[in-house]
């Protein structure tokens, strides 16, 4: 939860996603694909989860410029019409193609209640929870998850293999805009490292270790190093489960096979909560949890209780009015990039949409 | 992984099933449910999951003798012939209602590669990747999931609410059997805090606190007091989605409001791996990834590297051979419900089905 300092300026998420639109119409991704891939990255924002956000824009755009990623693909799905379908990405950005792929697997749970949608041929499709949040938003559970590039090691090995592989979980329904979670299987996510070394800071030990296997507080040691799986061999478990359905189910590539992050795989489930029971009784059931959670006791010094997505939603609120809190060196790699593109950026310091 | 000691013997694992099977019948469950239930505690021994195994029978037997169980369900499903399904348990043993809905699912995955069934009202199920294994065994990737009675608190909070909500995985292949995980989302499971006890062993900290949220080694307190999320915060997370998947979305009871873990809800999913790719490539994929995860580089002292359920699979390969191991104080538990239900437990001390 970035407070506003001297060295952060406030920019309107709606400012942003629109110049963010922009600057990816400039290297020949459509403008409805450029809309959702700025939305992906600005709501990330919104939420407070800045690590995957604006500051990685400079780096989809390299990658469409490297031909990396396909500014233009050819998305099919085969046996379209059942519950269980596979979607080819054709390397496509991870944006483009997961919220095309959970739209689908959407539309098929509506005719069977429950469906789910594997992908091979994607990219980084930046925060799980967007798509999730696609299934909450139309009034159905949603899950996501992704294979990504190796940085953990199996339990009881030094050798990168498994991705910190994320999974995403959303019901509509409990507090504003549904209970959402989303959560890298290693202890912390990549981007928590990468954000920690940009600021000059130590992390926790328990976080990563470095090539050896040998604990760090280093954030730049452990980027370079191996990711630790959440509470230890479970972690290792869930994240081996992701590498499964998104990898091994959908042909897509995993582990050591991934060349640049090239060739991921994602996996989506859509669940029709009206095939359950009434949609407005399952709210009033979460609502009512909801209430139950915030009333627990807390322990000494908790101010209040939170369940999944609240302190999201809070940061979503806040920033929705007051702007975007955008460091100083994310601003100075966006203005470079601006003028790469010839889409110069010219908020924050030189005052908003100038 | 208990070696046979002076204070544990060896029963085979027909025999045990057999005699279990017989005390269930003897409380009115038929006969082919009270198969499948004491199949599903005694595979639990098997695989070396001795918390969930036949320890527990005199437990089941009680409950179902209280009442508390139904030792004749009438099971029915709402909807059936769609891939999302809500079954009702008739408050029936939750191991022939668990087995009852995977195959439910697994028969709706077949028409529609993808099949959901959640249930409400139903009782502990014993170990979650039992169901996953059965749909597993029949080239389905199978999950499964439950809520528990409440043993967690909310983050910040130290108020049982959510309980230690499992999650089991199962892959048709990597190894025999299948890749298996079956995890609580607590730090460990309650049964190691009993086992523990019984033991009149310590345990680590960061597994359990007392009812005031203070940390314990001291697993008798542990019992009566807290169990700790998996990870921290995200292990509450992923215990809260379960609550969510299990109860809020089946109807069942939850957190709180489960009276003696009587109500609680599953969550069963399968889906037809062939709806993706061709069986056989899947299970090489898997195989070629499972050698490679055994080929990484091994940490000092660690002598090989497992994927999830291969620890399981070499117990039961051994156990099914050897017999399985049951401390004196076990055999002294069964003896007495022997004795009770006119089933005498002739096992062990005095020879092999004698």
């Amino acid at each position: 939860m970035a407070t506003p300092t001297v060295d952060t300026q406030l920019v309107p998420a709606d400012v942003l996603r629109d110049w963010a639109a922009d600057v990816f119409a400039t290297v020949g991704v459509p403008s409805t694909d450029s809309q959702v891939a700025a939305d992906v990255l600005v709501t990330a924002n919104l939420r407070g989860v800045d690590t995957h956000g604006i500051v990685r824009l400079p780096h989809y755009i390299k990658r469409i410029q490297s031909g990396v990623i396909n500014a233009q693909p050819n998305l099919n799905a085969e046996r379209n019409g059942a519950a269980a379908i596979l979607v080819n990405g054709d390397f496509g950005m991870g944006m483009v193609v997961g919220a095309w792929a959970m739209r689908l697997a959407m539309e098929n749970a509506r005719n069977y209640g429950i469906s789910v949608v594997g992908v091979q041929q994607s990219t980084h499709f930046g925060a799980a929870d967007y798509y999730a949040r696609l299934a909450s938003q139309a009034n159905m559970i949603g899950m996501s998850f992704t294979n990504t590039g190796p940085s953990m090691a199996p339990w009881g090995s030094k050798t990168a293999f498994l991705g910190t592989n994320p999974l995403a979980f959303a019901a509509p329904g409990g507090i504003e805009g549904g209970i959402t979670m989303d959560m890298a299987t290693s202890q912390v996510a990549w981007g928590k490292l990468m954000l920690a070394a940009r600021a000059g800071k130590k992390v926790q030990f328990g976080w990563a270790t470095d090539k050896e296997g040998r604990p760090t507080d280093d954030p730049a040691i452990g980027m370079d190093g191996l990711m630790l799986p959440l509470g230890g061999y479970k972690g290792y478990g869930l994240a081996l489960m992701i590498e499964v359905l998104c990898a091994m189910l959908t042909g897509a590539d995993y582990g050591p096979h991934l060349k640049d992050g090239k060739g991921v795989g994602h996996f989506f489930i859509a669940i029709d909560v009206a095939r359950f029971m009434p949609l407005e009784q399952f709210q009033e059931r979460l609502a009512v949890m909801v209430q139950e959670i915030h009333a627990c006791q807390r322990a000494p010094g908790v101010e209040r209780l939170y369940v999944p997505g609240e302190p999201e939603l809070e940061t979503q609120t806040r920033r929705q009015r007051e702007g975007i809190p955008l460091p100083d060196d994310v601003i100075s790699d966006l203005t470079e990039l601006g003028n790469q593109r010839a889409k110069p950026f010219r908020f924050g310091a030189n005052g908003f949409g100038a």
